[in-house]
């Protein structure tokens, strides 16, 4: 058995944006000495999240949207009223997305969907420098 | 250490399906080779998810009213609007509950609680040929 | 290879509480035999959750408000008409959210952020005994 953790390092732009990470993940996968296995993939980090989704510009614009629903950006939140930083919808966001992602490979290769992307979701109020841990283990 | 990756596949009958799945996902582990360890379920498709769920008829309603609630679906998508296929609320709520659960197990028994069933959740508009991927990691 | 499978338990006092558990994980993955890997927790029932959140008091408050909006308490529900135990909403919000967490570690450190906890989310109407299942994978 094999342990092999790597990490990805990327900057976001903007509060909503949504970044397809797939090929930085399945090259990690490619290069690992771990053929067969599960990646699990974790954001270090309490207003940033991970999931899959079809990535096309429509939906880019309806996530953010639906997540506004979710945790409105100018409700009213505690967190706001002590720390004064505008993100405490951004937390509640990403505690319900969630910031762990976990794919399984076979052969070196992820085993997504035809239209189905890794993304990580920018839920803060502003540019951050991220960081995704890639954890593979397997054989 | 063993990786011993298998295959659910089932049809779909309509939106709002919520199958329950434990029995086959505890067979996939009772036949392996592997006694201990972690199942990762996977959904390849950016229309279905997986989480756990009390499989009784009651919750099988609440369940999707709750989706509508998270994405209507007649409301208003871009994705709509680019590709036509009446799906964009699937989208996101596959992407909020996530394609992936991952299980442990001990002794090739899930360990679940009494009343917590490993649900499959078709969230696309029309039934679909679905695949869940059994990832099983462990010794 | 190596699995090492771990509970941890404790008593919850009210719907909505909030229990931060890293340093109980942390305190699991230190003495384990497994020094790089990942640690897969998982909650038995289907009215408790796991998530991670920076756990300070204005989100402990937020984050229910949150879910009373996804699932409201007061709503109708399917399962209250069958069972009558006034918690329908919670089981839609732990289904939401998901009984499941995978977090890394390396040599013996789980890879969190400075302000990012793990937390167990009773989303249940009542105190209740719970247990978290700590299955460690790795070498």
């Amino acid at each position: 058995m094999t342990v092999d953790c790597q990490e990805l390092r990327f900057r976001t732009h903007r509060e909503g944006e949504i970044l397809d990470i797939t090929d930085q993940i399945q090259r990690i996968v490619t290069s690992s000495k771990v053929k067969d296995g599960v990646a699990t993939l974790f954001v270090p980090g309490s207003t940033g999240a991970l999931t899959t989704i079809e990535f096309e510009p429509g939906l880019l614009t309806d996530f953010p949207l639906a997540l506004e629903r979710l945790a409105p950006k100018r409700g009213s939140y505690e967190h706001e009223n002590r720390w004064h930083d505008g993100n405490g919808h951004s937390h509640i966001r990403a505690s319900i997305i969630g910031p762990d992602l976990s794919v399984p490979f076979l052969d070196k290769k992820l085993l997504l969907g035809t239209w189905q992307q890794i993304v990580f979701v920018e839920l803060d109020v502003r540019p951050r420098d991220r960081t995704v841990i890639v954890q593979l283990v397997g054989e």
